[in-house]
C-alpha cells in the first residue's frame, strides 16, 4: 500500500517507540499482562514511562471516564504502587493544570494500543496508526498534524470537534473499526490488516455466504464485461438500466407484490419512505415500535410526522394507542420483523389484525430475515404461511389473506443474506410509484452498477429456489445457542438465528471482543451503546451455513474461556441479579422455540443438510445456480464454455452439485427414513 | 427475461392492441403522422377510435394539463373536425360525469403510447407496458391490477396515492425511465430495452468513460475473486477493510486533506454531513446557495438549522446575509464547484474570503468537477492553483494558502467522472472522525462492496496519473458548444464542461427528447421542473473524450433538425423575448471563457490529445494504468501474465498505449511544435 503517511513522524517523538519495529509493539499490545492480565504488556510499559505513568493514572482514577474497566483501573493503581509511582500529592483533573493535556495523552496512548493490535485502522505497517506518542513532543502541540491556524475571530470549529470526539471516548462509544477482509474462497476466514494474519469471522451480515456464491460472481462477471462498472446517472438520467428493473421484478415477484423499487441501501430506502410517506399523508401517525432501527427513526423525523412510539412487541400498547386517533386519521405501523440485537420476532399478523381494526397502513422492516426465513427466502412475513408459499411455488400473484399479502410496504437488504449492497421497498404499485416519484433519496442518486444489481438479482433467485442454506443455518445457529446454554453462558433467548451473548458492560464487551480475535483467532464485534442500552452490551454472533463443526468447536471454547478470564457473568449469575436483558429473568423461559420447525429444516424426514466438516468443500445447487444463470442469458450472452464460467464454478472451494443428484456426506443432504414425530 | 408480468392482460381488453403484434405498436408509436407532424401515427389512430377519440378530445382542451404540448393539443382538435368527431355539446369537465374517467383513459393512452415507443420502463416485449387500454374493459374498474379492497373505515391510501401520482402527470413531471444499457464495450453506445436496438448516449455522467477503463474493470474482477460481492456489514461490524481505507487515504492524498470517509452515495455524504455539523454546532447558521442540489437542501432540513439561502453565486448577497450574524455564530457556507444543470462555477476563492472574514466554515461540492479538473483531477479548487498543484505532483500534503487547502469541506462522487458509485467527504483528521462517530447515514449501513471501493480507487489513481482524458473531453466540449452556437442554438454560457441547450418548455423538451431518440438514435433527457424551474426546461449533453467526431457531427446536425421540426426558439428568438435562462439576456456575453485554458489542455505546444473518429480504438495509458495497478498488488497478489489481465487489455476495444511512447493518430498525442501565444 502506499506510503502516504508514515508512522515515523510519531515514533520520532518517543525514544521508546522509536527504537521498537512496529511488529514488536504490536506484538507487547496483544499479549495480556501476566500480571495484570486486564493490561496489554504495552500499556504496563507505558505505566513505568516517566511521563505517560502519571498521565495513565490520572486518567485511571477518573470514574465517569475510567481508563478501561473498573478492573483495569484498579491494575493500573496496582502497578503504580508496585512501582512506587503515584501522582503528585494533592494533583487531581480540577487542580492540575496539565491535567486536562494528561487525559489526553493518556486517551491517545489507549488508542495506540488499539492500534498497534495491528488490528485497528491501519491497512499495513507502513500507514500510520490513528495516533502517535504526542506527550514527548518537544514542542507544546498535542496534535500530529498541521496546526490548525484559527482565524483572528469567530467560532473555534476544530476545538469543537475534539470536544464531540472526546464525550465518544469519554462514555467508551467512540468506535475503533477493524480492518477485516473476507476472503471469498476461504469463507468465513477473513484477514486483518496483515494479510497473513487470518481469523474466523462470526459477525459478519452475509448470513449466507452469498457475497462469493459462484453464480453471483460469475454473473457479476459477466455483468462488468458487458456493461462495466457505474450506472452512470440517476434513475431518470441514463442510469436505468434492464439489470435495474429486472432485479425490481424478480423482488416484486418474491414478496407477490405488484411492484418494488431499489434504493442505494436499506438505510436510503426506509429513510426515504418514511419520510415521503409520513409528510405526504395529511395529518399521519406513524406508530413505531421502541426497539426499530436508526434508518427509520430517521425517516420518521424527517417526515416530521407524529411518532408515537410503543413497547416492543407489545400489543396492547399499541392497539392502545391506535385507539387514541381517530379512525380517518392516516396511520403507518412500523417494525421490523427480526430485530437483530436482540433477536425477537416481530407479532406481525397480529399487527396486521390491528392495522386493519384502526384504518392503518404497516411498514415492516425485514432487512434481517429476507434470503433467511421463509419457503423462498421473502422473509418471516412468508415464514408464517410456509406452507401456503411452498404449494405456490414461484408464481408472482398475491395470495390473498396471508400475511405477506396484507403487509402494505415490505422494506429489505441485498446486503446481508443476499452477500450484496442496496435496499428496496416492495408493496403497491401505486404506493411505489409514489415513492419512485416524489422521494428526492430516491430520485437524486446515482443507481447502484449494472454488475452490482446483477449480482444481487443472482443471489435472490438462488435462494428463491434452493432452501438448503436456509435449512443449514437453522441447524448450525440452534447447535450454537443449545452448547452456549449448556455453559450456562447468557444467550438472549430468540426464535431467530441472531446469538446475542449478553455481557452487560460497554469495556468488558470490547475487552472479551478484543480477546477473542487477539488469541483466538474469532472476530466478533462488541455491541455497545448506543446500538443496545448501556448496561446491556452484548457480543452478537452470526452463524452461517458454512461454519465448521471445528470451527464451532472453537468458537464455544474459546467463549468460555474468555467468560472465565474476565469472569463475565453466566446466565445463572444474572438469575442471581434478577435478570437483564431478557437473559435470566425470573418468570420468562431461557430459550424460545425457533421459528423454523424440526419439519422445516428437515430433520423429521432426514432430509436436512449438515453441518460441515473442515476441508470438505461446501456446495452450489446446480438446478438453482441454472435458474439464475438463465435469468440473464438474453441480456449478458450464452454462458456455456467461458472459461470464466467454469474457472469459478470448478473453484477449489466449491463443490458443485449436479441437478437432482442428492448431495454426499461431504456436502450433503441424504434422504434417510426418519420416522416422524406424531 | 421472466415472464412475470404479460402484456396479454391489457391486449385482451382492446380489439385493436389484441390484433396488433407489440412492435408494429411501437413503429406505429415512434413514427409521426404526416399530417399531425407533433402526434405520432398510434395516437393518432386512438383519435379516431369510438371510445378513446372523445377522451382525447376532452383532454386537449385542458389548458393547465394539456394533453401533450399546445401544438399537439391543436392538432388532436384539428384530427377530430377532419373526422367529423367532437365531444358531446356542452361537455367539460365540471359537467361531464365520465370527465374524470375520461381524463383517466386519455393518460393512459398517452402512456401507452410512450410505453410502446419500446424505449420506456419495460425490458423487454414479455414485459407488461406501465398502463393498458383500460378504457375497454368490460368491467366499471379502470385499473389493471386486482383491485384493492378498501377498509371498511378509515383513510383511503391508494386513492391518495394515486391522486399524488395525478398531480404529477398533471404538471407534466411524471418521470418515465428509459431503458439505458450501457455497452463496456461500444462507449458510448447503449442497446435500449431491445438489446438490438442501440442508441448514442449524450447524458450519462459517466464523463470520462472510466466506468469501462480496462485498469478499473481488472481490478474489480481481481477483487471480487479475492474478496467476493458484499462488504458484509457496517464499517462498525465487518465492514471495514483494507480496500475501504485505501481508498479512503487516495481521497485524503488527492484533496491533500488529513482525512476522507466514503459513504453509499454523495448525496447520502452531503445529507448526513450537513444534518450532523447543522445539528451539532451550536446555533449553526447554514448560506446555501439557492442553486445547490437536493442532497445539500436535504442535509440542511435535516439539520434543523436556520438556512439563509443567497443569490446564485452571488458575493455582494452572501455578504450583507453574513454580516447579520455574530462573529461567533458558527456558519457553514455549503456551495458547488459547478452547477450540474446550468454549467456555472462557484467562486470558490472568493467565498473563502468571506468565510475567514466573517468565521464561517465552507462544504463544497465538488461532485460534478472531481476527477475533470485540476492536473490531478481534484476538482475546481485544485484547477484554480493548477500550476501549483501541478508542481507538487502527487504529495498528500496540504498547500498552505492554496484555495482547496482553504476549503474545510469537500465533498465528491465516485459515480460520475469517476465512473463507479459512492461518495465522500474530505477535510481535517477531526472534522471527518465526528461526522465518522456521529452521522447515523454513514454509521447504520452496509459498507460498499471492496471490489466497487477498488474499481473506485483505480479510477481516482488513474486520473491522478493521466491528463489527457480530461484535455480531451474539453477540447470536444469546446467543439460541441461552438458548433451549437454557429447554428443559433441557446447553449445555456458556462465556463464549465456542461452544454445545457435551453428549450423552454416542459413538452417540447420531452418531444425533443423523444424525438432524439426515435429518429436520431441519440439519447439525451429532458430536464424538466423541479430539477430546473418551469420555462427553463433543457437538454443537458453530457460530451466525452470519447465521442468521435461523426458521433459529434450526428449530434449537431440531429439537434439542428429537431429545432427546426419543432420550431423551437433559438438564441436570436430568445434575444427578440427578453432572454431566458442567461441564454440571450441583454448585455449578458452569449458565452464565458472556459476554465480549462488553451495551454492547460495542450493546444499552445501542440501536446493536446485529438478527437476519436468511428472505427478508431480508445487508448489506456499504461503509466498510469500500472500506477494504479500497483496499488493493489500487495492485497489482491500479482498481475503478471494471468489470463483475466490480458483479455480486459488488449482487448478490441482499448488500444494500450506503451508506457513513455507518444500516442498515435489514432489515439492520440503527438507533440509538435506550435508557436505559443504570446
Amino acid at each position: 500500500m502506499d506510503k502516504l503517511y508514515s508512522s515515523t513522524r510519531f515514533k520520532s517523538l518517543c525514544p521508546f517507540l522509536l527504537k521498537t519495529a512496529s511488529k514488536t509493539l504490536r506484538n507487547l499490545s496483544s499479549v495480556a499482562s501476566p500480571r495484570y492480565p486486564s493490561l496489554n504488556v504495552l500499556t504496563e510499559r507505558a505505566t513505568q514511562c516517566p511521563v505517560m505513568g502519571p498521565a495513565l493514572n490520572l486518567r485511571s482514577k477518573e470514574i465517569v471516564a475510567g481508563y478501561a474497566s473498573f478492573a483495569a483501573s484498579a491494575d493500573v493503581e496496582k502497578i503504580h504502587k508496585d512501582h512506587g509511582v503515584f501522582p503528585p500529592p494533592g494533583a487531581s483533573a480540577e487542580m492540575c493544570p496539565h491535567a486536562s493535556a494528561a487525559r489526553a495523552a493518556a486517551r491517545r496512548a489507549e488508542e495506540l494500543a488499539s492500534a498497534a493490535k495491528g488490528k485497528h485502522a491501519a491497512t499495513s505497517d507502513n500507514i500510520s496508526s490513528p495516533a502517535g506518542c504526542p506527550f514527548h513532543k518537544d514542542k507544546a502541540s498535542i496534535e500530529s498534524k498541521p496546526p490548525v491556524i484559527p482565524g483572528p475571530i469567530g467560532f473555534d470549529y476544530e476545538k469543537f470537534y475534539k470536544a464531540e470526539l472526546e464525550k465518544k471516548h469519554q462514555d467508551k462509544s467512540y468506535r475503533y473499526f477493524n480492518n477485516i477482509n473476507r476472503l471469498a474462497t476461504k469463507f468465513p476466514i477473513a484477514h486483518t490488516s496483515n494479510v497473513k494474519d487470518e481469523v474466523e469471522v462470526w459477525c459478519a451480515n452475509d448470513y449466507l455466504g452469498m457475497g462469493n456464491n459462484p453464480v453471483v460472481l460469475e454473473t457479476m462477471h459477466r455483468a462488468l464485461e458487458k456493461y462495466g462498472h457505474g450506472a452512470g446517472g440517476t434513475r431518470n438520467i441514463a442510469g436505468n438500466s434492464a439489470m435495474h428493473l429486472g432485479l425490481e421484478q424478480e423482488l416484486a415477484a418474491l414478496h407477490r407484490k405488484n411492484a418494488a423499487l431499489v434504493f442505494s441501501s436499506c438505510y436510503v430506502a426506509n429513510d426515504a419512505t418514511l419520510a415521503t410517506l409520513g409528510s405526504k399523508l395529511p395529518g399521519c401517525v406513524i406508530f413505531s415500535d421502541k426497539m426499530n432501527h436508526a434508518s427509520m427513526i430517521q425517516g420518521m423525523r424527517h417526515s416530521v410526522a407524529k411518532r408515537v412510539i410503543f413497547n416492543h412487541n407489545d400489543l396492547v400498547d399499541l392497539e392502545s394507542k391506535l385507539q387514541q386517533y381517530p379512525k380517518e386519521t392516516p396511520k403507518i405501523i412500523a417494525f421490523e420483523s427480526v430485530y437483530s440485537m436482540c433477536g425477537s420476532i416481530g407479532p406481525i399478523k397480529e399487527i396486521c389484525d390491528l392495522a386493519e381494526q384502526y384504518g392503518a397502513i404497516t411498514f415492516l422492516d425485514e432487512v434481517h430475515a429476507v434470503g433467511l426465513y421463509g419457503p423462498r427466502g421473502a422473509g418471516v412475513a412468508e415464514h408464517l404461511d410456509y406452507d401456503l408459499h411452498k404449494a405456490a411455488g414461484q408464481s408472482p400473484d398475491p395470495i390473498p389473506g396471508s400475511v405477506m399479502d396484507r403487509i402494505d410496504i415490505i422494506t429489505g437488504t441485498l446486503g446481508k443474506a443476499y452477500g450484496a449492497v442496496g435496499g428496496y421497498i416492495a408493496g403497491s404499485e401505486e404506493l411505489v410509484d409514489m415513492i419512485r416519484s416524489y422521494a428526492p433519496g430516491f430520485i437524486f442518486t446515482t443507481s447502484l452498477p449494472p454488475a452490482t444489481v446483477a449480482g444481487a438479482r443472482a443471489s435472490v433467485v438462488y435462494q428463491k429456489e434452493y432452501l438448503g442454506d436456509r435449512q443449514l443455518k437453522q441447524i448450525n445457529v440452534r447447535e450454537v445457542k443449545r452448547r452456549f446454554a449448556e455453559l450456562d453462558i447468557p444467550v438472549v433467548p430468540g426464535p431467530s438465528h441472531i446469538v446475542p451473548v449478553l455481557v452487560g458492560d460497554a469495556a468488558l464487551a470490547k475487552a472479551a471482543s478484543d480477546k477473542l480475535l487477539v488469541e483466538h483467532n474469532i472476530y466478533v464485534q462488541a455491541i455497545n451503546y448506543p446500538t443496545v442500552a448501556r448496561g446491556e452490551e452484548r457480543l452478537r454472533f452470526t452463524v452461517t451455513p458454512r461454519h465448521t463443526l471445528e470451527q464451532q468447536d472453537n468458537l464455544i471454547r474459546a467463549v468460555n474461556q474468555v467468560f472465565t478470564e474476565f469472569n463475565i457473568n453466566r446466565t445463572s449469575d444474572w438469575k442471581a441479579l434478577g435478570g437483564r436483558a431478557s437473559v435470566g429473568v425470573p418468570g420468562q423461559p431461557d430459550t424460545v422455540d425457533p421459528i423454523w420447525t424440526d419439519e422445516q429444516i428437515g430433520l423429521l424426514d432426514g432430509t436436512s443438510p449438515r453441518t460441515l466438516k473442515n476441508g470438505q468443500k461446501s456446495f452450489v445447487d446446480m438446478r438453482a445456480a441454472n435458474v439464475a444463470r438463465n435469468r440473464f442469458n438474453q441480456l449478458l450472452g450464452p454462458i456455456a464454455g467461458t472459461l470464466e464460467t467454469h474457472r469459478v464454478l470448478d473453484g477449489a472451494f466449491w463443490k458443485v452439485k449436479p441437478a437432482g443428484v442428492p448431495i454426499t456426506p461431504e456436502g450433503i443432504h441424504i434422504p434417510k427414513p426418519v420416522s416422524v414425530a406424531a
